[in-house]
């Protein structure tokens, strides 16, 4: 086993941290000013690293090593708007540590925009090929900033694109922390992704007519609200019954017009949202929830905001990450990712996998995130581990 | 039976309806300069109808008769914004009628802001003497306009305040527009109010912890959105189970924080209202309600916003009403108001009562509102008959 230099990783965690600082934890959405300078950090400590390092037309910072062949490591410097300073950094700065301590086998990756600040995991989906030129041009932010304004402040607008290359790469591997409260629990205190979860997120919209609540009888209402609270319910309900052990749903988002006291709501929306592994599962909840729109007394309009199913993580990259914990010094727990990321992206194309670190609280997408010291390296131990035997193999 | 001059009548309304139209309605909140010129156009009216009219200190308009003894009829000039030309106004110019009608034995009144731009029946409560002097300073618009400083640019601060005289005033009428589509329904066309029902508002606020959608387990969750969910659907099906034939509810109001698709709600706050006409039913349904913030699993807190009991009308005054209904060539319908009232003010000091004209659509508040001509002469001409033989009694 290659020992990583772990305090050489906490330095790197710590200056990549110091870009954007904000209280405890970091705020670099896509393409601000301090992402920019957090990809130019990066690029720097490529090159010192020895690795051929660029940064593309979309933003993605790919250092490249001096072999052919190459296993694929990395996450992403962008962060959510006041977010944490582990989320997707942690994954960037152990691949560099890895391909320090590997002395080469190692192509290290910063996604652009995994956040979503103009789209979600916008950088490997341009990696990929996925991200077509119209989509691209029409990017804006949900403040009206135009993606491809933002980017010409950058002066990276017109570099080429870094592309994923199946000839060269063969693996992709992303340490990500958990950002959910299962491995604080234990035992295991690293959890290897078997896959990720697919997502739906519907917007339900109810139409009825807004009236006076003290002078209409309730046989006379069309009350959009309580069509909506009782479709909320009953949704919470039926997956609590159809759903698997690991399904989860959510309703994160509600509101009423015109929205006063003594008024019967003419227009209720919310946001609904499930999510499983499992393809089946989902299109079985699919069907089961499609029903519940019958018989509520007002009209309602479903769109479909996020129709994505899951993606398994490869079953060799699965088995090098929890041999690679394992001689770190942690058995890993299985587990699925409730949470996208890139490795979803790139698991369309080749083999990948993810490693979890523990999320103290499980908390994430906050300055509140973080993880323990001894946990961190723990992990980039373990993720090095299995990039020596994938770059073996 | 003296006739009232229909044309008359509607030629006022006409004109006031000019001041502060607003399509097919008016905008007249209280103190607003369309208010204030309605209000100094319904002094010259009552002064051509032979009143001593003054404009008092909160922007109560009062009319007095020769006579000592007199019957209090009226309403207000006010409106909601972006309100109907009905609301309020219809009983203010068939008060006026009346008084030209039966010249004399009639005081007009048109109370300050009953639509509640500072606070619901301002001008009643002072007139009754139920709005302190602390209360009264503090006043101000959900947009920031101080009470006091709008009424000092209408010249009328500092003046004394009209007061209620039981010694004078025998009774009070007014004549509204329902608000609600009962009458519309038939087979009468004019509704006697039995009581202006009591109402409960509860601001209820649950409080639980923000988590990632994805990653956190449903049974590791502090869910305030599920709750509150769970919630508002138990509440609709107690009211419905426990509530008597006039009860009814409403949930016009619900928000979640942070309120995003993929975040766990941490805060939903929600406003629940139930009205009913008996005390003792709003009573036991207080004790039920009280019992839904048991097991919802997260932090709750109810706030009471309104916690009114009802007011029953005068049964001289009703019966009076239905008698000058049935002289005007309708029989009247007994119902309650789901609506407050300025009479539902004066009702707590001297016998009161009202008088329903159907409302299209059971349309209010929006300039949708409107009622058949031949509607509102019908029950100016209830209201006016009713008026003379209380004037007598």
């Amino acid at each position: 086993m290659s020992a990583i230099d772990a305090d050489r990783m906490l330095a790197d965690l710590g200056e990549l941290s110091a870009i954007g600082r904000c209280g405890r934890g970091v705020h670099r959405p896509a393409l601000t000013q301090d992402d920019v300078r957090a990809r130019e950090w990066l690029a720097e400590r490529l090159r010192d690293a020895g690795l051929q390092a660029e940064i593309d037309g979309v933003g993605n910072v790919l250092g490249r090593c001096p072999q052919r062949r190459a296993v694929l490591a990395g996450s992403h410097v962008d962060s959510v708007p006041h977010g944490g300073r582990l989320d997707g950094a942690l994954g960037v700065v152990a691949a560099l540590e890895a391909a320090r301590t590997l002395g080469g086998a190692v192509d290290v990756v910063s996604f652009s925009d995994e956040e979503g600040a103009f789209t979600g995991t916008l950088g490997s989906r341009a990696f990929v090929g996925e991200l077509g030129d119209e989509e691209r041009a029409g990017l804006q932010s949900a403040d009206g900033r135009r993606f491809d304004e933002e980017l010409a402040a950058t002066g990276w607008a017109g570099r080429p694109l870094a592309r994923l290359d199946p000839a060269r790469h063969s693996a992709f591997v992303e340490l990500h922390i958990e950002q959910g409260p299962v491995l604080e629990a234990g035992p295991q205190r690293l959890g290897v992704v078997t896959g990720i979860v697919g997502i739906r997120r519907l917007r339900v919209t109810f139409t009825g007519r807004a009236d006076h609540a003290g002078t209409t009888p309730t046989a006379l209402r069309r009350d959009a609200g309580a069509a909506a609270l009782r479709y909320g319910t009953a949704f919470l309900d039926l997956v609590a019954e159809q759903g698997g052990p690991d399904t989860v749903c959510n309703i994160g988002a509600i509101r009423f017009e015109p929205g006063a006291g003594n008024i019967v709501p003419a227009l209720a929306e919310m946001l609904v949202e499930y999510r499983d592994l499992s393809a089946e599962r989902l299109a079985a909840l699919d069907a089961a929830v499609a029903t519940l729109v019958e018989d509520v007394g007002v009209e309602v309009a479903v769109a479909s905001v996020i129709h994505q199913d899951g993606v398994a993580m490869d079953p060799s990259v699965i088995a090098a990450l929890e041999r690679g914990a394992q001689a770190a010094g942690s058995p890993a727990r299985r587990m699925p990712s409730g949470a996208g990321h890139d490795a979803m992206i790139l698991g369309r194309h080749i083999p990948a996998g993810m490693l979890f670190a523990p999320s103290i609280g499980g908390r994430s997408h906050s300055e509140e995130e973080d993880t323990d010291p001894a946990d961190l390296v723990l992990a980039a131990q373990g993720l090095t581990n299995a990039i020596a035997e994938l770059a073996d193999g």
